[in-house]
């Protein structure tokens, strides 16, 4: 049976092949799924992998895949998984990339886990305190402080209100206690008895649009939970902009964004706790991420100077405060603790991706891109880091898109046309029946219509009804492009791409484009010269690279050289929860990571102008996109 | 004119004099007080001066005076002011000692304000800022430290909270800017424009039975108000020792003792400020002193462990905390900084006495006395301090004795008898007719009944009837002195001492001399050996020097040794609020001073009960009083 066994990696499943099977059926019996949208016709060309033993045994190359794959990946002995077929018996081994997995998004949706030595902000030691008697009439807190400096060399105070424990907890065990130290400088609780192994601590992605929340053990470094939810905020506006504008025009208006955005990271809290059964007050520390506006309104400080020249933060510096003066339930003499920002609107997140993605100890030039409403991008390496901000707005969210919704059920998140067929295959989150489309669909779209000639590189939807697709008059009285028509007494909605659509999607990969086009301007190098661009961010995870690539999003790179490091504002937020050494790197980033006010660069117009094009008004940038058009 | 003028110094006045008046009554033509009962017999002794200029032209030492001074007062040149008179004409310079002046104690009441050179925690910094530009795009707390760090050489750090007043009070006054520091450490404040002359502290002494509060202006170091009011956890406890007991036994005791001690603290800011014409928010300090169970209940620590061996502090060192913490009404960003504490019954109030007297830096050995419900005694000089506190009640504040009052209007501050005429003299607060005795009116009552051998060296009151005293049986059935009875139709009470009040005050006189006489045995010195004794408290500021050493409560040494400085803990309190350095000699000081348990020293119950006795079981301690009886 060895024999006839075929290996998918890396996720180690085995299958025993049969004659006339392709590796995507052989793959999909085994457990492993390969993407593919065009019904395995080798059109769509999303189901890439590469034998890595026995290929030797694989039927050869075929006329679709070489029409399908680019020179560089039939060199580099990618195949189609669907176009190739198990010939002779043996061994074979095949590698499924990760840009083919379907579904590999959701896996990265929490983030990578970069390794981190376990070094918390918070800890706890155990003491053996001589016990108070006529002859040692030493005050507690001396008692308390001396044995603390001689058996774990620490020289700490006691924290305001800690004091009031103090007595108790010295006695209730017999002089037993364990002590508990924020940065081995002050401490900040006693507990009678052994409670080393109680360490909990939270981070917390703060985004513009979702709040993510985990809870971490720090006593052995594993995240226990996760949870998320919309930030409460949107309501008062969708964007950083409108809400700072929200702040300065409405009575109130920081107080009460203020207090939802609390509320809701203490019912994740205490959602997170309950399900991990453990109490709320045993949470130490929070770390919290956010872009500027998000970290200064959480705070409680006026986020209004950011919203005009020179658009300064009032606070760069990193935070420790107590929870109380937030009002978060977590330990009342714990800490919440928020990462250093960079400027007004590249905040801690992105410190917190850098940190994640290890761009800034590279030697050769990276790139990373964190998209949401409001995308930054740092480009460099360890000797150079440069950032800057790019409003990209809320498009790739679905927002200001016709029909555009949310990555939720029933939602078009892929799109992939049979130009000769006239024939749109699509596919939807959770294989439901179409009730809209999210920002990975739109891209996909958007690239699909300008490669069948759908749209102009200007963005227009020019495509005349003889040419057979399906475009017509929309209510605005604007051509439109349907993507999906509902049959008669079928399930969905109907789902077209409307010409604002495409001009929404434009602005926005305009504004991420011209960042990534100022940055490398700035550093002197050329798009080629990037090693890697780590993308974060849910959007960024799911949206196709070609696509992305092939509408001027990216900069046109080998896609290989992308990699997916999802919520990387998360990951980097429980790196510092996890490390001190972690923060004091946030803190040495945030000096060095130089800023690019792209609004006040002198061709920030033209490069905009330009960008705005399909995939650029300069088609020499994009040489892969001309030769597959 | 000038040539018969008589000067008395130190206040200055001069008078012309006339044949035949004598000193005391030229002193009081010209204003100046001095202290007389007997009618100028000579015979109570109160009103000794001395001439530094033109003696010779003054009336020799006559037979009276021989009798009631002592030979060493005749061989310094102590004159009785009553029997002196100006025999020629000249120029005549007299010297009233701090003892003979009338109403001195009144003076005193605020205590002394040692010289310290201005330099509180809290300090103001007027800062011109770079304004934020396209070409300076630094965040407001860079901008603003680093411009405090190259302007002011300071590196801080801003108070959580303050971030939000930051980038309003940048903009302005154009960026002009007052930064107010705690330590040089950290930014506690800013306000737009120069406010560096806007500088307010508050200090308080927080006794167990009144709180005193003093209003400083940090900018100039003047006390600028001065409050008082009961301490209003009275009801709650008369004593330390109740009310710890109080915390312990009542549901939310400790919580309801902090609350009405921060209450009266919070009123008497509120007054303190609206007299000076202040807001409560421009106080940015309070530094408060107290004994170890007052401070530790104003920070709602629990001080049960106080009251049971080995009776530990839960807090020695000093705490800081913000305002909020306790509920206190002063800038929110302010601090609540409490002295640190040397034992449990050895506390803050003990440390600012002796900062206060000086006695910590003296070459020869001198002691401090701070008499109050608990009296704290520490005695030695630079190289050594002992510490003890002695349980001596609340007799001297006249609780527990059968007329006994505080020293308000009509309350008998002064007793001498004539025991020749069988005549009482008293004299009243305010001149008032008498409604009870205070402190100073007992212990002078048993010291001339003492004399007079109305009670014997046990204290017994064994005067019989024909001896010609009015001694009578008491509702108690025991014998009592009447010292006072309205005549007919006259005002006033009667007023008595009972056998129960005698011994009252032989407890707490024992135990004040037991601490006394412990501490010097420790030392290895005789009380002679001792320079200065400091007097402390508005007890020990009023009662009669000769009067306590002649009952056996303070030591035997010559009263010209015995230093009144009143409030001692009010001025230590205001040090260490306009000195940084002065917190840092209480940090020394606490650490430094040893601290004696009175009650587990070997011959602790022998020495007290000797010292029952008046002036004391061994007589030879006590050889001037030996030779007055």
């Amino acid at each position: 049976m060895a024999d006839r066994a075929i290996r998918f990696q890396p996720s180690g499943s085995r299958i025993t092949y049969r004659p006339d099977a392709t590796l995507l059926e052989l793959a999909r019996e085994a457990g492993v799924s390969i993407e593919s949208i065009c019904g395995g016709s080798g059109k769509c060309g999303k189901c890439k992998v590469v034998s890595t033993h026995g290929k030797q045994k694989l039927s050869p190359t075929n006329e679709i895949e070489q029409s399908s794959l680019r020179n560089d990946e039939i060199e580099a002995g990618l195949r189609l998984a669907c176009q190739t077929r198990v010939l002779s018996e043996g061994d074979i081994v095949v590698l499924v990339p990760e840009g083919s997995r379907r579904g590999h998004h959701r896996l990265l949706a929490s983030g990578i886990e970069p390794a981190v030595e376990l070094a918390p902000a918070v800890s706890k030691v155990l003491l053996k305190i001589p016990p108070a008697t006529l002859a040692d009439i030493r005050a507690d807190d001396d008692r308390l402080l001396d044995i603390l400096n001689s058996e774990a060399a620490v020289r700490a105070n006691i924290a305001p209100g800690v004091h009031r424990l103090v007595p108790s907890a010295l006695r209730e065990k017999s002089w037993e206690a364990t002590v508990t130290l924020f940065r081995k400088e002050e401490l900040i609780g006693i507990d009678p008895g052994d409670t080393t192994g109680e360490l909990l601590g939270i981070a917390v992605d703060l985004g513009t649009t979702k709040i993510v929340a985990y809870l971490v053990d720090l006593a052995t470094g594993s995240t226990i939970g996760t949870e998320s939810c919309p930030n409460p905020q949107i309501p008062f506006g969708e964007d950083v902009m409108s809400r700072i504008t929200f702040t300065a025009g409405e009575r109130d208006g920081l107080d009460r964004l203020q207090k939802v955005a609390i509320g809701a990271i203490n019912d994740m809290i205490g959602r997170l706790c309950s399900e991990a059964d453990r109490n709320t007050v045993d949470v130490l520390e929070i770390v919290v991420v956010g872009n500027t506006a998000m970290h200064h309104i959480l705070f409680g400080i006026s986020p209004v100077h950011l919203a005009t020249a020179p658009y300064a933060p009032v606070v760069r510096k990193a935070l420790s405060v107590n929870p109380g003066h937030l009002g978060i339930d977590i330990y009342p003499f714990g800490r919440v603790t928020a990462l250093p920002n960079i400027a007004g609107f590249v905040g801690a997140d992105a410190i917190a991706v850098l940190m994640s993605s290890g761009l800034y100890e590279q030697d050769d030039i990276g790139m990373m891109i964190d998209i949401g409403t409001n995308t930054e991008i740092i480009a460099g390496g360890r000797d150079r880091l440069i950032s800057c901000s790019c409003a990209s707005g809320p498009a790739f969210e679905g927002a200001h898109i016709k029909n555009g919704m949310r990555a939720a059920t029933g939602a078009i998140e892929r799109v992939w046309i049979d130009e000769s067929a006239r024939k749109i295959h699509l596919r939807t989150v959770d294989d439901a029946s179409p009730k809209g489309i999210c920002g990975s669909g739109i891209v996909d779209a958007i690239s699909e219509m300008l490669k069948c000639g759908i749209i102009s590189a200007s963005g227009a939807i020019t495509s005349a009804p003889e040419e057979g697709w399906n475009v017509r008059e929309g209510s605005d009285r604007k051509p439109e492009f349907v993507l999906y028509e509902p049959e008669d007494n079928g399930d969905g909605i109907e789902v077209s791409i409307t010409q604002n659509d495409v001009q929404e999607i434009q602005l926005a990969k305009a504004a991420i484009y011209t960042g990534v086009s100022t940055l490398l301007k700035k550093l002197g190098v050329d798009c080629l010269d990037i090693s890697t661009v780590y993308v974060a961010g849910a959007f960024g995870t799911y949206v196709d690279t070609s696509s992305a690539i092939h509408i001027g999003m990216y900069p046109d790179i080998p896609p290989e050289r992308i990699k997916f490091i999802g919520n990387a504002a998360g990951s980097g937020a429980r790196m510092a929860l996890k490390s001190v050494e972690a923060r004091r790197l946030a803190d040495d980033l945030s000096r060095k990571v130089e800023y690019i006010e792209l609004a006040s660069e002198k061709d920030f117009q033209s490069e905009f102008a330009k960008a705005m094009f399909l995939p650029h008004r300069e088609p020499d940038r994009f040489p892969s996109a001309n030769r597959s058009t």
